[in-house]
């Protein structure tokens, strides 16, 4: 179960789909030369494989504890956090006045997909430490910026997210948290908190010195719903106007959640204000919560699916060692019967390559959308509308992708994939959480359908199917499969399409648009360089997933009356 | 997490699909009037839902443990197989001059269905008992077989299958377990037994009163390969002459695996002959071991293919529960925006009607090749070559199925999916065995394409898709993907396909051909009973699950040299 970065291909993903080197003609980006780009990606995958990676396995046979409220992590867990923080890895996209870098998304994207693949439940840590930054970056105070972000952005402290509340899944407007301004004393002008969260990813643990909970609150007399809902900066520990730690805030982790993966995050249940004196301090103005957020949940959502891509390249490589490695039959109609390693056999060789292509394509597409979020973030709005168009696309896609490979993973090894101690079960079972979180990819398919397909009266989509049939005219199936999403956008955009036609259809219109994107990055990956291997991997996707794609337009058309036709009681039993 | 049997469409897919009627109209079969199928679905359902369902946690959470050779089950599974075997469940279709019913193989089919739905590690025990009676009864020699049979039908003793060894997981040719004749002494005429097995399902337990293990092993001087391998009797503990159990045998479990699922299941590591005094007889001639195994094959497969309808349904049953009282967001579009039933969502509507249309697809299917059996017991020489062509096709889709459906039912609870207290997360981890035992669905593909379509020069798959063509002209998605699976049978059983050609086309190829089947067995059901219900699950089924495996035809004819442009070094890294 050794693990190697897998920079080669981040590389060209990052000149190719991204486009680096044109990122760093612009003056923000200069720093982000050809050289470095290559340095971070190195440096962070020989940082990876040699201090996180091994820590994965007892992560998982292990996992966090939480006692009297305290949450401890297997052993290892703390020095590797503490090399982490020394060596600034957090710090890659950070803004430069706070200490950090200020690099391309992008190669910040570069610095977790590595971490995830090596370790994927540790490396929430840190990206959820990225949605606190993001959140004050945009909304805070001076003084909380200057208060916060250097600490969170070197990864000294860590941050996370409170939204939900057992009777608020994915709607959080249904939230009960409470905040009542306080008029007096020491903390004249703070709110005392008080609610439940649960799902709380690390939300308490020891790793870094402190925890800045971003938590999600009602004031009083707030709006009813989603616009009543303002964000709130609560710190495990009081932060001293000198920058030094002051008292423990009256909140704790109740217990930590018995979960199918990812067993070395702590998934809190946070209680806020037990004794009526959590204290919390507002971020930006009453109400405008749900806005705060939707400015991290982007790229919240790209660095989830990034966790697809990551736990597709941990699981390919560890099957792709067991079948170079594992001997077992003659390849059939060989006339020596001479036991052969199953990667010979052309059923094993067609997962792994589906493997591989699934990984690669799902990649391409990751970097497709990081380097389109730093146009966004240069100033182009073609680019920023593309890229939110993308994100549901790759958050959905590729933890679906995550699923799949992981699964292939298991098969591969046959029985001894059904055997935990082998370390393919994990992969499967870390993998299924990112479909659920950061809005599970039914909500990713709504959110295409309606906002994203809504840009420019479906003209975002309509631009980039249409980038996509005229740069692969010489790859037909891809050519198709854009065509046939343009056409199917353009039926949703239309008002043949109801509202519940558009949702009914929305997951397979989603997984037709995201391969389309995918497999024309990799072709664009396999002209530019040539490579042999590369279009191998490429002719793969192309020749076998992208029809399958296409196979998914019927459900895409189906419309909503198919699956009404059924009361509710008759479907539920 | 409470459990209902699909009692009513389990009785609809026997009449229909598997023809039961017709069945009963046979000599042998007359016993099987519709009264006695109702009654004893109805029997099992209750049995089930009432004594194994609620065990079905306990045996997750708790599992098997195995101390010092003996494997213990948590608390409530011995009087539960007491109650199984009491009430003759394990007897169904054992021959009935042992003590069996002699009812049809559809029957006892229903009857493994409903228990394993209820709890699918459990199932595995009489599963693979019938598995051992099969073997006997078709190969055992007639003191065998009253030495043996009856406590095996009656479940009184259980049964095991001893094929894999470490060096031999899926080329069971390559097993060195060794049986040496015994010449003098109280076992004169026997073997002495010696080797270690592994992946023994169920081999060692305190439930029954001997385990009786059916092994594999190599005599002195035979050929090398698959052509050298006998079968034996190996039980637990001596019987003696007059049927009552004497010595202890020498054999132990070594020890049980930790899994990925399937918990209460022991899965044993089994050593035979520590001391030299494992004591064996044989069953039939030697080195026809493997001829005895592909008696058992056919319908341990279908059994196999069961479970992922089996682990669909439980799956299914839970996510529609928690889909009708999960109360979250108001619908979109709604004026009123009062929350409503997850249930009511376009999207999640869609996955539980996808989850149903899959498991009654593969329930279909299911009877289907159950009554083709039945067919082919009863001398009717094309059903029974149908009914071999269905096995690869049930086992392999149905496990999919089974493994899709769970991970549907997980993404319907959303987070609480991902937390194992939930109990969704266990038919999650419980399907993923079913798609590797029993022969790798790649294994169940290569069947398919070498010695299926075979049959008849292609003749058995084209009489079966011609058939769908014919019957489901008012269907057209079943029909056009019949001819689909037709063309691609055609072209595999030309010259121009390689047999590398078939093989890395034969899991897309399998897929086609078993959704057809499922999607026109769903007609016909909702053809017979005009039921609205049935009419509406079915729509779904052919109007996106059989549009997807249309797309899967472009791998299936995508041919072998698109996996072989690599050196194996380049893919295996």
């Amino acid at each position: 179960m050794s693990f190697t970065a897998p920079t080669e291909d981040q590389v060209l993903a990052m000149r190719i789909c991204a486009g680096i080197d044109e990122l760093a003609e612009h003056e923000r980006y200069s720093a982000a030369t050809p050289d470095l780009v290559e340095a971070i990606a190195e440096g962070i995958g020989a940082f990876a494989a040699g201090e996180w990676a091994p820590l994965n396995r007892i992560g998982d046979t292990e996992g966090a504890h939480c006692k009297d409220g305290v949450v401890s992590s297997p052993a290892g867990y703390a020095e590797a956090y503490k090399a982490f923080v020394e060596q600034g890895w957090g710090s890659i996209a950070g803004p430069a006045e706070f200490g950090g870098q200020g690099l391309p998304f992008t190669l910040a994207t570069c610095v977790l997909e590595t971490l995830g693949a090596a370790n994927m439940g540790f490396t929430l840590l840190p990206m959820l430490t990225v949605g606190a930054i993001e959140a004050l970056d945009h909304h805070g105070s001076d003084a909380q910026k200057a208060m916060y972000l250097p600490n969170l952005i070197s990864g000294a402290w860590s941050g996370t997210m409170n939204l939900t509340e057992p009777q608020a899944g994915s709607d959080v407007g249904a939230l009960r948290s409470t905040a009542v301004p306080i008029n007096d004393g020491p903390h004249a002008g703070k709110y005392r908190i008080a609610g439940t969260k649960i799902y709380i990813t690390w939300g308490e643990h020891e790793l870094a010195e402190n925890v800045i909970h971003l938590v999600l609150a009602r004031t009083p007399g707030a709006p009813a719903g989603s616009r009543g809902i303002s964000l709130f900066i609560v710190p495990k520990y009081h932060v001293n106007a000198d920058g030094s730690l002051g008292e423990r805030n009256d909140l704790r982790a109740v217990s930590i959640e018995h979960k199918l993966g990812i067993n070395v995050s702590p998934t809190c249940v946070m209680s806020y204000g037990d004794n009526g004196e959590c204290i919390g301090e507002l971020v930006g103005h009453e109400n405008e919560g749900l806005k705060a957020m939707f400015t991290m949940m982007n790229s919240a959502r790209i660095n989830v699916g990034s966790q697809g891509v990551q736990i597709a390249e941990r699981a390919l490589q560890q099957a792709r060692m067991y079948a170079r490695d594992r001997v077992q039959s003659a390849r059939a109609g060989s006339p020596d019967k001479n036991p052969v390693a199953i990667i010979e056999h052309p059923d094993v060789r067609r997962m792994i390559l589906r493997m591989r292509a699934l990984t690669e394509g799902s990649r391409a597409l990751l970097y497709y959308t990081a380097g389109q979020v730093d146009r966004g973030l240069l100033g182009d709005k073609a680019a920023q509308q593309r890229a939110e168009l993308l994100v549901p696309l790759l958050k959905a896609w590729g933890t679906d992708v995550g699923c799949e490979v992981a699964s292939l993973g298991i098969q591969i090894h046959g029985g001894m994939g059904f055997v935990e101690e082998t370390g393919a079960a994990q992969h499967y079972r870390d993998s299924r959480i990112a479909p659920i979180y950061e809005g599970t990819n039914g909500i990713q398919a709504a959110d295409l359908v309606t906002r994203k397909l809504g840009m420019e009266q479906g003209g975002v989509l309509q631009a980039l199917m249409a980038d996509i049939s005229a740069e692969m005219q010489d790859v037909p199936e891809v050519a198709s499969l854009a065509k046939d999403a343009a056409a199917i956008g353009s039926w949703m955009a239309s008002g043949d399409a109801s509202l519940d036609d558009k949702l009914a259809g929305s997951v397979p219109f989603l997984t037709m648009c995201a391969v389309a994107v995918a497999g024309w990055q990799l072709a664009r990956q396999a002209r530019a360089t040539g490579s042999v291997e590369k279009t191998a991997v490429t002719k793969v996707f192309n020749r076998t997933i992208v029809p399958e794609a296409r196979g998914l337009g019927a459900a895409a058309m189906a419309g909503a009356a198919l699956y009404y036709e059924l009361e509710s009681e008759a479907l539920t039993g």
